[in-house]
């Protein structure tokens, strides 16, 4: 992996305020390695990592033993360049800035370069309090089933895990083919080396009488569009022409 | 909700392979119902939804109660214009084509609008079989932490299942905006009419002496993952299939 990569990802810090349930701190660590996330910091919760916390990690449990624990959520903040504050509710008293998963990863990613930023949960049942959200910039709201948007933490941190590392590999992307320039190339099969294939189709098929050449019903065009599609490799295209040699020599 | 997002959703069948836990299954029926995903399709279990699948599902047992039991795949696939297969192995022996979950909601979720397609995942510890692999025309990879991808089943369907949301959406507002205008309708077969059509052809390629059923090299397994690839129309099919008798006559 590239140390870009992973350097990015290591600034963005997931942080759990209040929560209830140790089971959800386990669960939640191992979302976050699993897209390589580290960092997590626990803002006074009811319990600290314990066993079931720990059973739910599976083997996330390097993240569990380095998170932080602390009392209020501006020791949780402190450094962080930007402040994304998560929220399963549409509507608010005050208007808030509510962006979509895609965009808060892309913020987050894009001040992760050089620093640290911060992806706030409230407790499970109720979310965050109007005081924790005063220290957010934006909200960011997961689309869901308006009738059903039962999402637990773990899923929340998930998905937005998993935009902030198809961010960071993007940025990551756009950095490696600036420095080296180019994409591998996959041994497609070249034009000239279609023709021959079409060459050999239609000879084939003029010979069993399925194409009549004084009526030819667009029948090459359609295969052309067909197998130009498909954008074949060099091995496909030899399986190809040896099963119509195969079907002559019969 | 529209009536569009709602229709396209219904469309898109989750289909689990033989799977171990029961556990599992209530939260891969959770994960599906927030993103409004509704089509369950079990092939063999261990075990049949049961009280642990009812706890994990957290009121998303009408999910459950609807799940469709089978035996094997290819009825859990009856009728499915596009199959796309859930792989967390980054290389297999035969090299196949790979997307990102993004293409594949979007390709899931164009031909859900006028029918049935399915995203298919393996059992628990192991994934896909090779066998199971072959009914697949794409292969659908979650990027992760190399150095930790352990992502459980349900974290799995719930990522693909956010992008079908997002793809739906999105899909849903073009429409609007679009209004009267209306994409022209691409009759793609059906997964069961692949079948028919492998059959045929594995079979002329027998007579032919082209594939040597004691030796077989894999070549069905290319050929399918050619045609899968390309998403046929309906005329396209009935051109190779008279190609093929064609070649059988002479």
């Amino acid at each position: 992996m590239s140390d870009f990569l992973n350097s990015t990802l290591n600034n963005i810090r997931i942080v759990l305020i209040r929560t209830t349930h140790s089971g959800n701190i386990g669960s939640t660590a191992r979302a976050m390695k699993t897209m390589g996330l580290r960092s997590l910091y626990l803002v006074n919760p009811k319990n600290r990592p314990d066993e079931q916390a720990v059973a739910m990690s599976s083997n996330a449990k390097d993240v569990l033993d380095n998170a932080h624990i602390v009392a209020t959520l501006p020791e949780a903040l402190e450094g962080c360049r930007v402040v994304i504050g998560s929220s399963a509710r549409q509507e608010r008293s005050l208007s808030w800035d509510i962006i979509e998963p895609r965009e808060c990863a892309l913020k987050l990613v894009e001040q992760a370069q050089d620093g640290k930023v911060a992806l706030v949960f409230g407790t499970e049942s109720s979310g965050l309090s109007n005081d924790e959200l005063a220290y957010c910039q934006h909200l960011v709201n997961i689309p869901t089933n308006p009738d059903y948007s039962s999402l637990n933490l773990a899923s929340a941190v998930q998905l937005l895990s998993y935009e902030c590392r198809l961010a960071a590999m993007q940025s990551d992307n756009v950095k490696t083919s600036r420095k080296w320039g180019g994409v591998p190339e996959k041994s497609t099969v070249t034009a000239d080396e279609m023709e021959g294939y079409y060459q050999h189709l239609e000879e084939s098929m003029i010979e069993s009488g399925f194409l009549d050449p004084k009526s030819p019903k667009h029948l090459m065009t359609r295969l052309r569009r067909l197998y130009g599609r498909v954008e074949l490799t060099k091995s496909e295209l030899n399986i190809l022409r040896g099963m119509l040699a195969s079907f002559k020599k019969k």
